[in-house]
């Protein structure tokens, strides 16, 4: 009967008291008696590894905390261990020496579980007890749960979204404040929601792990994230996000993992896993995804288009992701079981350059007549075909600004060659591509 | 080790072969090997009970075919029961045999669950064997899975959404087609979106048997859907939504389960659960939620805003959820255990008259001098305060469009009476409550 089992406490060691874990480690200290009324499961703190023990810790009891992380990962009196360290060096080691010790481990380490994933699954699974990283990708939203257990059944089409915040945040504080990128990164600076380096967040380091943990789970493959095709914001000039606007679009830092070929081939499946700014129309449910938030779309062949939304980030809403993942761990040691394995299989990337999508161009062009003529020669030669096309006047110079129809990546990036080579063509700015322009492939 | 014991197909019996039990047993008799590959588990459809066994089903074999779903319930042969009978006899009877013989049961019965799942989940816990139910409230959407699991732990604040995918397609096309209620609702019928009868769906009560259901899983309460304060959107006049949107507002049927009072107060939680019509402004999440869509979003402590967005009916979508359950009561069966019993406590219900909202009244009056003053009399003596009115002539008459600051609903009750004593007041109109209009308590 777990309520009566429940009764006596699980015993919880967590290492890392930063941002997220410190916010854990309060929730677990002042709210014991709230979260065991509404779970159902008493969670006590036992221990705190952070990496100077003398500091003192504000909300947190000196007697809790102790430097030797790996040490209380395996202390016999500890239930299970939370990790919350970050990286891929002390973090591996501590949960792959928790995992070995036979406790359960709840994870929010992105990286680690982008590059180590699967081992470390499988060494949760040696030893019988959960593995759990619900607060690894946007924060709050219960994304890994949805794909891992209510969608285990599904034959997932495509996971699209907005899953960092911070250049989210950028984004839309260029298109609504109509700022360069750099001022809008220097406001996300200023307010705490970029860090003084930002390289992570804008080239899409942090979405590409994201989308790897997310291709895995959505197609139950090993995908590694240097795997995934990525490109960032850096660049991204103002002058694009305004035209985006004037055409029905905002610009968005979008993951992608989709499947890309057809379910029934029986070969292993084809997949495009990739991160990069994309025109998103305003139709679109992302659209609409502002700030810090984060937000991804899930389609399915049965389930439809599903959407989650919530706060991507922060250290009260991504503690409250890894509460969900304690409790349930919790819950399991007490009742018995373990977290189900996601069967793995191998699958093989599509290359960018047979993707097929809608591309928005921007270029400058000397104003001469014949020109635009010149200009729709290279794309018909190159077979894209141009779906719009809106001419800016600027001086003695023109902005052409198009959009194509759904093209070939690789047919895209020929045309853009033939166009530099062309003397009226003086400059090729924004080149994106286009959320659902029509049916993409 | 799941994987190797999954070899071992489970034994799986749908009770009821309509919409979604025929999308179902399609979905297991055609794709029961990708299901395996994905989920790690093998479902074998074993039975399917159907009203009139003799007449065929397209894709589903007449061997597996039964007119006994009471016995196919308690088959020994059965690992798992899937009830999508509905109504609350047979498929009654058929769960509760099946959880006494110790079998797991997942259905999409919201009127059952509704009212008697307190019972049933006693049954399940007493057999130590799962009752499922994600594909009851919001279809393919996986908010049951979210509130039990993902936030177990988290001191939900209010949870809020659209969850009849009916009333929404009529609300969403009266804005859009600027028509009628009556001819949206006819509209709904000839794309099959609506019952020949819609008043389960118009009136209400199939969104307060989901709201039921959810307040119940937010708040860990029996919240009996005859408690639930129920307004539809029968009456509501094109007029009002046309002026809804003038003033920034769509209007949704909104069902609401949230807590009114402090958290820390000791004694039962206050909760207030209700499904009516509301003003939600353009720029909240709700706003963009279109057609048959459902959406709900939920605030929590410690997890901020969260928004779960999707499909909330339909034969396959549904089917998706009820997979979801299915795949996690098989694979609980292979590798022991099973789902938690969330703790359940006594709540008491907010009068509707203490509850505090903005508020939005149209009212024709004789346009003479002194009825602004005579009107705002009425408001003011009653404590409510106006924040805009806007006067629509309409020849001799005119008519007043009032949005109020935050007042409480009895208030603003008292006012209404009073303004109806006024001879100068023709005829008061829509009277809709406004979402969020500033702090709400």
């Amino acid at each position: 009967m777990p309520m009566s089992s429940a009764q006596q406490a699980v015993r919880v060691a967590v290492l890392g008291a930063g941002n997220v874990g410190g916010a854990l480690c309060r929730m677990l200290l002042a709210d014991a008696d709230g979260i065991h009324s509404r779970a159902g499961v008493r969670l006590e703190l036992v221990g705190v590894a952070v990496a100077h023990p003398s500091l003192p810790r504000p909300g947190i009891p000196s007697a809790l905390l102790t430097g030797d992380a790996k040490s209380l990962a395996t202390d016999p009196s500890v239930d299970v261990v939370v990790e919350l360290i970050g990286g891929t060096d002390m973090a591996r080691v501590a949960i792959e020496s928790a995992l070995e010790a036979g406790k359960p481990v709840v994870t929010g380490n992105k990286e680690l579980i982008a590059v180590a994933g699967p081992e470390l699954t499988g060494a949760a699974a040696r030893s019988g007890v959960d593995l759990l990283y619900e607060a690894a990708v946007a924060g709050a939203i219960p994304l890994v749960r949805a794909l891992r257990e209510s969608l285990a059944g599904e034959s997932i089409r495509r996971v699209m979204g907005i899953v960092n915040g911070t250049t989210n945040f950028i984004l839309t504080t260029m298109a609504e404040e109509a700022i360069a990128y750099e001022d809008a990164l220097s406001e996300a600076q200023r307010l705490g929601l970029a860090e003084r380096d930002p390289t992570a967040d804008v080239e899409g380091f942090d979405a590409a792990a994201k989308v790897a943990i997310l291709a895995g789970l959505a197609f139950g493959c090993d995908f590694p994230p240097e795997n995934v095709h990525r490109e960032g914001i850096v660049g991204l000039r103002g002058v694009d996000v305004a035209f985006a606007e004037r055409l029905g679009y905002v610009v968005k830092l979008l993951a992608v993992a989709e499947r890309t070929d057809d379910e029934d081939s029986g070969s292993p499946p084809e997949v495009s896993v990739r991160v990069h700014p994309a025109l998103v129309p305003n139709a679109h449910p992302l659209a609409a995804v502002r700030g810090a938030f984060n937000a991804v779309f899930v389609e399915g062949a049965a389930c439809g288009e599903l959407m989650l939304y919530g706060r991507g980030a922060g250290g009260t809403p991504t503690a409250s992701a890894v509460l969900g993942d304690l409790i349930d761990a919790a819950s399991r040691l007490r009742s018995g079981g373990s977290s189900r394995a996601v069967p793995r299989r191998s699958v093989r990337s599509r290359p960018m350059e047979d993707l097929r999508c809608a591309w928005y161009l921007n270029m400058d062009v000397v104003d001469l007549p014949g020109v635009l003529g010149a200009v729709a020669t290279v794309f018909g030669q190159n077979g894209v075909s141009i779906r719009s096309m809106e001419q800016v006047g600027l001086g003695d110079e023109a902005r052409l600004i198009f959009l194509t129809h759904v093209a070939r990546e690789g047919d895209v990036r020929t045309t853009l060659k033939g166009l530099a080579q062309l003397e009226m063509v003086e400059h090729v700015g924004g080149v994106l591509r286009v959320v659902d322009g029509e049916d993409e492939a």
